[in-house]
């Protein structure tokens, strides 16, 4: 999917969005006044209607009908309906997603699972460059693996996957978008070369769920874990998602082994016997308010293709890149100009980039900045408009030139960046 | 402590009522109209004022203050703050509780920890009769431990922790109170017990904390764990606590080993490295607006004594059970009258407790259900009056004596009892 070529005025640019077909969805969210938010791949804004199925959970599940809520409201199947849901967005079938606990605790379960899954392989293939928690978390899993594993470390400087796919290897775990380059592997042609070696595949689409298509099932992908709370907007830490493929459910063990995973919770057997689906990667009791706000997020969804967000990111993203090559000629874009090699976010490394992304919060247009050097701006198609993008390339350009770094004001840390 | 006697008319619970010194907390709590709450032991009603402090973490906070909220709002403390109000609930002092995840994750987290300080014993002791989530969980700590351990299983009927205690034992978990027949075990003596014996002891405080003084510190308990959507009324599936001993921590290593619980979550350090204190028993980013009900539930509870509500949650099942023995001299109330051996429950076996407790329901009094045939009355001292208690045991006697069981509609299960 090739997008149009980018608007060339900021009066081009407003033309572009009163003809965009998914210009309408903007107003489904609560975009504050004055705010050009560029961190939706940090937490997503809120759905407009999340305040009103909020409080009716709050206020009549919880407030009024109590415990009842529990059949009367369905917040016992959440989890399994929340993830067919999740799941549809990735492309994966019904019964293979839920939506429960965390990213990390996910990844632990799906880690463990798989490594139980090759018994006969002692090594996990892991990105030195991916976001820290998935390292530490596989840390976890391999030390919890029943017998000794070994991780080895694709490297942005270092080896590929391909050259450290061999018969040793159980499980590899990547991250279909880079969280700080935006980066884009190929899904179809990475699942396939492992499993070629025989091994496992984890997928993180942490920054990819809801902008981009996945094909979980196309792709016969065997595992995948992602949030809710960057595109899919379901609020902040709102619980996330893990799917597993049909194929291996029967199979696949992990030891948070709670009473929601049993094969009949309410039987209240002594022993754990997992249930023979999905369900054996739920834990204990979930969130209800915070996965209620999944389902708003979902609720805000419904009738979108992917296919049609992916596309509009893509020209979201080519905008923001042009005018900035054309106001910033020897700006360090790390982001691939392909679209079929990025995300939905552009990457810059620049020395100051802390000051400048202070500067341009305070001035209304909301990035973010990842340790050391880079400035991370997110471009979620469902709210975003072609002169939103026009204007924060401006403004990026103006705090370069305004060498506001500067100013003591935009250096000062907070305890999370 | 020794409660005054029951009242012994409805004229008296009423004049008692309005004496009572805690009566006016009844007020924090929305109770719906015609309803006496007797389930507060499975989900904990709404304080009132959670429904401003979630709509403003929900239109404010992520509505229009959006990422900043992080810092701004204080969600990234959010863990530790509220885990040193609950721990002062508990009696344990600051820097050794945390609320996040699930009671089944944190029991996980624990059970790992204590069976890695004890690396020459090989037994964990567990209740059979206890929530059966507590015995899945050890099940799958167990098989993650990295060696082969071995479980034992206390007994209604079977033999006592003090028979089972070896030196082979490296944890006992228990539970402070049994979900089904409400007996309170004696943690100072308990834990005395265990560690005589070289073993840890982790409790199981799901219904105890926020009704019973635990005295976490007082007794040397090593961790413990429980909900905090019972007494603590914090919302459906609101996030779990977990406290470990100061002296543990630096020692303690569980594998969910998530970025949250890093030294420096913000380094983005390639490898994992606890943080020194209790954040080591965080993982993965917490779902805020249940934690947020969290929050308001504890403010609910802010200025009351532990102490004062474990007086009067003795005087309401003192009454209950003299009520119910006077109407129904014959029935079998398995919960103990001597109140040092009791939690904040009153049950009772009878075999067509499922179709009383559906009728009662349906008359505004809501108990639950346990199988095989536990009627579960739980007496929550921050809202109960002495006229419902009252009430509730009028009504329990109606149904009875009406024998509600020959009605087939009281006998239709639901998904979840």
């Amino acid at each position: 999917m090739i997008p149009s070529a980018a608007p060339v005025s900021r009066e081009a640019c407003v033309a572009r969005d009163a003809s965009d077909p998914t210009g309408a969805l903007r107003d489904r969210f609560v975009i504050p006044d004055g705010v050009i938010y560029l961190d939706g791949n940090s937490l997503g804004p809120m759905p407009r209607a999340a305040v009103n199925t909020l409080n009716r959970t709050i206020e009549q599940e919880w407030g009024q009908d109590l415990i009842k809520s529990w059949n009367s409201a369905g917040w016992f199947d959440m989890p399994l309906r929340l993830g067919d849901r999740v799941g549809a967005l990735i492309g994966a079938a019904r019964g293979q997603t839920v939506v429960c606990d965390t990213t990390s605790i996910n990844l632990y379960k799906t880690v463990h699972a798989a490594i139980g899954l090759r018994p006969d392989r002692d090594v996990v293939i892991a990105e030195a460059a991916s976001f820290p928690t998935d390292l530490y978390i596989i840390e976890g899993a391999m030390t919890s693996a029943g017998r000794p594993m070994q991780r080895r470390l694709v490297g942005a400087d270092g080896p590929s996957v391909e050259a450290l796919l061999d018969e040793r290897v159980a499980v590899v775990v990547l991250s279909q978008v880079d969280y700080r380059t935006g980066a884009l592997l190929d899904v179809a042609a990475m699942t396939e070369k492992v499993h070629r070696a025989g091994a496992l595949m984890v997928w993180d689409l942490c920054h990819s769920a809801g902008v981009i298509e996945v094909g979980f099932d196309r792709h016969a992908i065997d595992f995948a874990v992602g949030c809710t709370y960057k595109y899919l907007n379901g609020g902040p830490g709102s619980p996330a998602f893990v799917s597993v493929a049909t194929a291996h459910q029967a199979a696949a063990r992990h030891p948070l082994s709670g009473w929601w995973g049993h094969a009949a919770p309410f039987a209240f057997d002594r022993d754990f016997r997992p249930d023979a689906g999905i369900r054996r990667f739920l834990c204990g009791t979930p969130p209800i308010i915070s996965l209620r706000g999944v389902d708003a997020a979902l609720d805000a969804l419904e009738g979108v293709e992917v296919a049609a967000l992916r596309a509009k990111s893509l020209a979201l993203t080519e905008l923001f890149m042009t005018r900035l090559s054309a106001l910033l000629p020897g700006l360090d874009i790390v982001t691939p100009r392909e679209p079929s090699l990025r995300g939905s976010q552009v990457a810059i490394v620049f020395d100051h980039g802390y000051a400048v992304v202070q500067a341009m919060i305070e001035r209304g247009v909301i990035g973010d900045f990842r340790a050391p050097d880079i400035m991370r701006f997110g471009f979620a198609p469902l709210y975003l408009r072609f002169q939103d993008v026009w204007d924060a390339a401006e403004m990026l350009a103006e705090c370069v030139h305004a060498e506001v770094w500067r100013d003591p004001r935009y250096n000062q840390r907070l305890a999370v960046t």
